[in-house]
């Protein structure tokens, strides 16, 4: 079902691919980074799974090789950037090392991007803001798979959050999450396996709950994170709705039911308000409140005392958000990546495609 | 069980307590305020049912009726605000102020604060943002009744969220959410009613799910939005934190566990690490990204695509995050504010406690 594959194999075979569509030496390196960190945080759903869709859209012309990421708007702590169609694994980068620069003159930056394209895991953009002692921010919307509260159409994508935060001895506080009840990438397990959705990750095209991993063929969504109303889905949708917003209305990119669908033989969307997908970014340097040593000793504090709360039983610890996904990438980088059949056959299709060696 | 009562009613008896508290006049009026505010939009856990706790608060000495509120750090797009113990009523729209002036200045203000107080709804200080052509974010912790994933132990506040953006012609979009699946108000109105809890709210002492409104006087917790694993509940554990850690790890508050509590006759926490409850406000000028008449253009069109998705049969429509407050907030100002019997006989002891009229 599965073979394994070292890091630096994958990121040779990317690097490669993406210099065959046209990327330079450069971006290769820079995509290939963002794209393989879902990999070995354990974002299966997220990574080289993807890239032969990558190629498909760049065959499908609406992904650009070779952008001309600009800055078209901007103030002291903010800058709105077009990426030019280019790869969100490229844009984004860019985006948030702009948003990094705006933070170490003024405290704090804010990045709004239009005309991008799919950029990964979000956490991985956050986390660029911690070597610099400042705190990242990430979102993206995405293509609609979720239904508002009361709604039948699917009107936001999983729109993810990440906030990356700097601590001192302690690993850096990592939270990077879809604003569902369940990530897509947790529902194709189960169909993988042909397995049951539980109750309030899905909804039929009629509202009906389901539990049917499959439903949203059958024009099904996604529930926003609490489910239904009474478990307050209304503020998963509300905070959908917010990344949504900031990334896109704020940048002029589409929104709402309009976002590009990623699979490229999906028609695009009519009547168009903006151009491409939005992303949004933030950095804020922590002494730009308190000293970063004290901010990062009171970290420590904070996530030693929740780390070792009181556990319901059978449950060794409180887990601290990016706990999994760095214990997963220690592993990873030590042991390999697993990838399951599927994606092996696609990477070799790629191979074939370009001439490229991979086994 | 009800009886009702004008804004200006309780305008005058609010303002009047504040001031025989020491409160200057102004600070009483921005103090009622921001606490009728949340009469008005419906929330009436939050507003004068909480003005005897605010004056006990007073009288055990933990709230200083007439603070000398300091900035004590800033950049050109932060500031620590240090509320020098006030009601977090008078200290919030100070420091949302604050966060205001920055971003005329730069785009953006950030603002986190330390040694507040409980400032009321989140909601009404983010549309502070409102006028100004800016979105406005408010955030604050509160003590601990939210058990994280895997946690028995109370470890966060329902530490809200409040994201407020201008439209057009179309009124502003207003999120205003715990990070709970229910918020307190909600158990509340149950506890009142004697009725059970939905499952996915509440859970024992032990981490079993309950339906018993009353199960945090058994020393059972509230559940992070999502409630359980399965259903994501480390999301809404997530968003808590990180509330948490903006609004008082970066300030210098006190966080997690030690957060003090509301009701003056809990004890205070041991070794708390910081200075009172904390907050974080935002600001952020939409044109520092785009046009502001192209931006609310395209918030029309976003809410008015919204408001019409397709509906679950017997929904009525979509509803935009600040419907219902705003709906609440124009038909209690026309047919007045209507405050169940323990609030009025709780008002009517404050009256002759401070020799006022109330009836």
């Amino acid at each position: 079902m599965e073979e394994i594959y070292s890091y630096d194999q994958l990121y040779d075979f990317c690097t490669a691919v993406f210099v065959k569509i046209g990327c330079s030496g450069t971006d290769a390196d820079i995509a290939t980074k963002a794209l393989l960190a879902a990999d070995i945080r354990g974002i299966d759903s997220h990574g080289v799974a993807r890239l032969t869709g990558y190629v498909r859209l760049w065959e499908a012309k609406r992904v650009n090789a070779a952008p001309q990421i600009k800055i078209t708007h901007e103030t002291p702590s903010t800058a709105v950037v077009n990426g030019d169609a280019g790869l969100g694994l490229v844009v984004a980068p860019y985006a948030m090392q702009v948003a990094i620069d705006k933070a170490k003159n003024v405290g704090t930056g804010w990045v709004s991007v239009k005309n991008s394209n799919h950029f990964g895991i979000a956490g991985y953009h956050a986390m660029m803001a911690l070597p610099n002692d400042m705190i990242g921010i990430a979102m993206t919307n995405a293509s609609a798979l979720v239904a508002p509260t009361f709604s039948i159409e699917r009107m936001l994508g999983t729109n993810p959050i990440a906030v990356a935060i700097p601590a001192g001895t302690e690993p850096a506080f990592v939270a990077d999450f879809a604003t569902t009840t369940a990530a897509n990438g947790k529902l194709e397990i189960l169909q993988r396996k042909n397995a049951a959705a539980p109750i309030g990750w899905i909804q039929t095209k009629d509202g009906h709950s389901s539990t049917n991993a499959n439903e949203l063929k059958n024009g099904g969504s996604l529930l926003p994170l609490g489910g239904d109303r009474e478990h307050s889905s209304h503020k998963g949708y509300a905070l959908g709705a917010i990344v949504d917003i900031f990334s896109a209305v704020l940048s002029g990119a589409n929104y709402g039911p309009w976002v590009p669908p990623f699979p490229a033989y999906v028609p695009m969307p009519e009547n168009m308000p903006g151009e491409g997908i939005g992303h949004f970014f933030g950095a804020m340097r922590i002494d730009a409140f308190r000293s970063a040593d004290e901010f990062k000793q009171h970290m420590d504090n904070w996530i030693q005392r929740f780390r070792k709360a009181k556990t319901v039983a059978g449950e060794e610890k409180v887990i601290i958000p990016g706990d999994p996904e760095r214990e997963m990438e220690a592993e990873r980088m030590n042991s390999g990546i697993p990838l399951v059949n599927a994606v092996v056959e696609d990477l070799k299709g790629l191979a074939a495609k370009f001439d490229l060696p991979f086994s």
